[in-house]
C-alpha cells in the first residue's frame, strides 16, 4: 500500500493494511469452521434473558476504536452463545435455513467488492450475474423463457411488491398518482384462510386494507378451495367489489399445503386477475422429484415470491420475486429523478431494479446464489430437499406409530404438526376443557423443549389447537435426528405434570 | 466432523468439512486483501457491454456442481473487472460508500451464524446488538434516549416505513383495515422540490399518490423555504386536504443542501404534522465539528432515515430507521398470526422487529454496524467525515479559481456540482441555445470521463441545467485526488469538441 500525498494514515481501522485485513478474515474463518464443525454439539438455543445480554452488551457510543481481536471476543463469548443455532441439525423451527458455509464466503465476497445495484449501469456484471441467478430460480421452477425479477430483502417484500404490480396493472396510473382513492370501487384479494400473514400486512401498507383481504376456506389437507374461490369472487362482483388478485400458496407456513395451482389459476384467468403465487417456503421444493407434481400450474402465476434464505439453505437475507412479464410492471416503481436517468440506449444496459421493486441502493445478494447453486449444482439440491422431505415423513410414521403422540396435520412436504397426548386421553373424543388442558400441557412441553436445547420446535394452530410443529430445512437433518426429536419431547412430557 | 448414521456425507458442497471451509475462506480473504492494495491503480468503472457479459456469464441452470476455485475464478476474472470500483478514491458518482474492511469479516461472520432477527425470541444476543448499534446511532445524531429502530434494506425502504407510520399514527387503524379510501380526505405530504424521489415513490406504494407529495420551493441555498411550507399547508387545510407529514432533508442528493430543521420542526409542531427527516445521505455528518450546526431541530423530528451504507462507509446493504417514539408505531406493521405469537412475558423477550418495519426474516446487519462503530470509534469517523468536506471545498475552491469551470451550487457537505464552460463560452451571458449546447458539452465530457476510466463523476440536473456532480464519500480521497479529477475533466474536455 503506497503512501499517498495528503491520505489518511495506510494502516487505520477505516483503511487497514492487507496485512491486517489477512489477520482479521483469518480469525473470522477459523471460527465459521471451528462453529460449523461443532454445530451438532452446541444447545439449539441459548438460555439468556434480555437483561443479562444488555449487562453484557450495552454501552455508550465509544469514541475511540477497539482491536478487532476485542470485538471479535465479544462475538465468540457473547454474541454466539446468545445465538439461537439455525444450522443445528435439530433446529426445526419456523422456517429456517441452516445457511451453508459458500454462501458465507459469497457474502464476504459481495461486501468486499461493495457492488451496488440499482442498475446495470452502476454494476454490469454484478448486475448480469442477478440476471443469471434469477433465470436459474425461473428454471427450477419450470417457468416460460422470459419470465423474470429480482433479489429482494425476503419473502415479505416479494409479496408486497407482488400486490403492488398487481394493482398497478388492474389501476392503471391513476392510484400511483393520485392514491388509492382515486380508483372508484374497493380493491380485493383473494387468498386462503393459511395464507401467510405478510400477504395482510402488505394489504395494509399498500392502501387497500386488510379486511380486503378475502380468506377463502381450505379442504381438508389445508389447500384453497376452488370452488369457495370462484364464489367469493362472484359474490364480490354482486356486491360492487373489484377482484384483482388471488394469491395462492405453495406450501403454507403452518402445514406446508400446496394449494391447487393448475385449478386457482383457471380461476384467475378466468376472471382476469393477477395470479401471485407465496411460493416462499414451498417453491424450491419442485426440485425434489417426490414434490415436483405439486407445483403443476406455477408457471402460470404472474408472479411468484420465494424465499432462497429457506430452501436454497442461504443465510439471511434473500429474497427473490419472478415476474412472467417483468416489462409489465415497470410503472408500479418508476422514479421520475433525474439523478436515476439512464443514458444507455442498449435496452440491456439501460436496465434498472428500481423499476421492479421498492429498493434503489441495492446488495450484490446474486453472488451468494449464483455461487450456491454452482458450486452444489441443481441435482444435490434437489436430493438435499428430498432428504428434507424424507425426514419429516419418517417422524410422521413414527408418530402414528406412537401411542403417546397424534399427528396434527399432514404432511405435504416438510413441516410436520403433532401433539403430545397424555395417557389418561388417548383413544376417546376429548371435552373442550380437555382440549384446552391438552393445548396448556403441548405448550409447557414446548417451552421446556426449547429450555433443554437439544431440539426446538415452535407452535402452530390446527382447527383452533395448539400444536407442536417441525419443519425440517437443513441437509445436516438425519432420520436418527428425527428419533432424538420425538425421545427429546417425551423427555419434556415427562417433567411436565399432566393435566 | 463426525459421521453421523444416515446423515449426508460429511464433506459435501452443502455441508463442506472444516477443511474446505479454511480454503475457501483464505482464498477470499487473499482476493480481498490484494483487492483493496490495488484499487487505486484499477479503472474506476469497467468499459464492457452486456452483450460481452452475458457472454461470460448466462448458463443454464448448471445440473452438476463445480468446484469453489471455478467459481473464484470467474469471480476474479470477469465479476471483479465488470464490476464499478466504489472503494476507488475519485470514485464520486451517486452517493456511495467504499466499504470498509471490518464490515466484510462481520458480513461473513453475519451470515455463517445465520442469525434471522424477526423478533427476540429468535436471536436474543443479535436482537440485544442491533439495540445496541441503533442506540449509538441515536447517541450520533444527537437525538433523546428513548428514541430507537431498526436497521432496514435501505434508505428508500426506510423513507417507505416513516410514511407508513406517520400515516397510522394520523389515520389510526381505520386506513391499515379498511384502505386509503376509508380515510374521509386526500392525505398530503409536504417535502423539497429537491428532495429524493424515494419520498413519491413511497407514496405511490401506500396509496397516497405522488400528486399528494407537495413540493415546497427552496431557497439559493436549495433549502426548502420554512414560509413557503406553512402557507402550503394553511391552503392545503383551506382546499379540505389533511395535511400529514413534513418531509425535511438533511443532505438532499442533488447538492447536499441541509433544510432549516428547527424552524421546519416548529411548523410540524404548530400544525401537528408528523416530521419526518431524510438524512440518508447527510444525518453522519453531524458527526464531523464544521458541519454538526446544520442538524440543529434533527432531535425534534419523528423519525429519521440514515444510510449506514453511506457515511459510515459500510458496504450495501443497511439502511436505518429511528422513531422518537417507537411504541407509537407499532399498530402500522402489527401481524396478526399465531405463528408470530410471542409467549414471552419480559417486555424487552417479547420485542419483534415486525413491529416496527415490513420485514419479518431479517439479516443480522447489526453486526457490520457495530463492529465498524466499534473498531473506528466514532472521533475518527468524524474525522474521516470531516476530511471528505474539506476535499469538497478543496475541488469548490480550486474550480472558484479556474477559469474553465464554473461553481453551479453551494457545497454544502461533501457534494460539489460545477460545468466545464469553453473559452469561448466565458464571462458573458449565455442564450438559451448557448446553455443547451453547454448541457450536450458537459453531458459528453461525463460519458468521456467515465469512460476514460481515472475519476468518475455523474451529472445532476441545477435549475433545468446540466452539472457534473461529486459527492465525496471516502476515507482514501485526498486533496490531490480532487486536483487528479479536475485535470481528468480538463482531459475529457479536450477531447469533446467544443460547440
Amino acid at each position: 500500500m503506497s503512501d499517498v500525498p495528503g491520505g489518511q494514515p495506510t494502516d487505520s481501522a477505516l483503511d487497514p493494511a492487507p496485512e491486517r485485513i489477512r489477520e482479521m478474515g483469518a480469525a473470522a474463518v477459523e471460527w465459521a469452521a471451528a462453529y460449523q464443525e461443532g454445530i451438532r454439539d452446541l444447545p439449539v438455543a441459548p438460555r439468556t434473558s434480555a437483561a443479562e445480554l444488555k449487562a453484557q452488551l450495552a454501552e455508550p457510543l465509544p469514541a475511540e476504536g477497539r482491536d478487532f481481536e476485542a470485538l471479535m471476543e465479544r462475538f465468540r463469548d457473547v454474541v454466539v452463545p446468545g445465538s439461537r443455532h439455525s444450522g443445528h441439525p435439530r433446529f426445526f423451527g419456523y422456517v429456517s435455513a441452516p445457511g451453508v458455509a459458500v454462501a458465507s464466503v459469497a457474502d464476504f465476497l459481495a461486501s468486499a467488492l461493495n457492488a451496488n445495484l440499482p442498475a446495470w449501469r452502476s454494476a454490469p456484471a454484478p448486475t448480469e450475474l442477478e440476471h443469471v441467478a434469477v433465470d436459474w430460480i425461473r428454471q427450477a421452477l419450470g417457468c416460460d423463457e422470459g419470465a423474470g425479477g429480482l433479489f429482494t430483502s425476503g419473502g415479505s417484500m416479494a409479496n408486497f411488491t407482488a400486490l403492488a404490480a398487481a394493482r398497478h396493472r388492474h389501476c392503471g396510473d391513476e392510484v400511483a398518482a393520485h392514491g388509492a382513492a382515486a380508483h372508484p370501487k374497493p380493491l380485493r384479494i383473494y387468498t386462503s384462510a393459511e395464507a401467510h400473514h405478510s400477504i395482510h400486512k402488505a394489504a395494509a401498507l399498500l392502501g387497500i386494507g386488510r379486511a380486503n383481504v378475502r380468506e377463502i376456506p381450505v379442504d381438508e389437507r389445508f389447500r384453497m378451495r376452488v370452488d369457495a374461490l370462484s364464489r367469493a369472487i362472484e359474490e364480490d362482483r354482486a356486491a360492487g367489489l373489484d377482484p384483482f388478485c388471488v394469491v395462492a400458496s405453495a406450501g403454507t407456513v403452518v402445514t406446508g399445503a400446496v394449494d391447487p395451482l393448475a385449478s386457482i389459476a383457471a380461476v384467475a384467468q378466468e376472471h382476469d386477475l393477477w395470479l401471485h403465487v407465496d411460493a416462499c417456503y414451498g417453491g424450491f421444493a419442485r426440485l425434489a422429484p417426490s414434490a415436483r407434481p405439486l407445483f403443476d400450474g406455477l408457471s402460470e402465476a404472474d408472479s411468484i415470491a420465494l424465499d432462497p434464505h429457506k430452501w436454497l439453505y442461504l443465510p439471511a437475507d434473500v429474497g427473490c420475486l419472478i415476474y412472467r412479464n417483468p416489462e409489465q410492471v415497470k410503472g408500479a416503481f418508476a422514479l421520475g429523478a433525474d439523478y436515476t436517468r439512464v443514458l444507455h440506449s442498449e435496452p440491456a444496459e439501460a436496465f434498472a431494479f428500481w423499476d421492479y421493486g421498492p429498493d434503489l441502493s441495492r446488495r450484490f445478494k446474486a453472488l451468494k446464489v449464483w455461487m450456491t447453486i454452482a458450486h452444489v449444482g441443481a441435482d444435490a439440491m434437489g436430493e438435499a430437499i428430498e432428504s428434507n422431505l424424507d425426514r419429516a415423513r419418517h417422524a410422521a410414521a413414527l408418530i402414528d406409530d406412537s401411542d403417546d403422540f397424534e399427528l396434527m396435520a399432514p404432511v405435504e412436504l416438510s413441516i410436520f404438526c403433532f401433539r403430545h397426548v397424555p395417557a389418561s386421553m388417548r383413544g376417546r373424543a376429548l371435552s373442550d376443557d380437555e382440549e384446552r388442558e391438552l393445548d396448556k400441557l403441548n405448550e409447557r412441553i414446548m417451552l421446556t423443549l426449547q429450555q433443554a436445547g437439544s431440539s426446538y420446535l415452535s407452535n402452530a394452530s390446527i382447527h383452533g389447537r395448539f400444536a407442536l410443529r417441525g419443519c425440517v430445512l437443513n441437509y445436516r437433518t438425519t432420520r436418527h435426528d428425527m428419533e432424538i426429536l420425538l425421545d427429546d419431547v417425551r423427555g419434556a412430557a415427562a417433567t411436565v405434570p399432566p393435566p
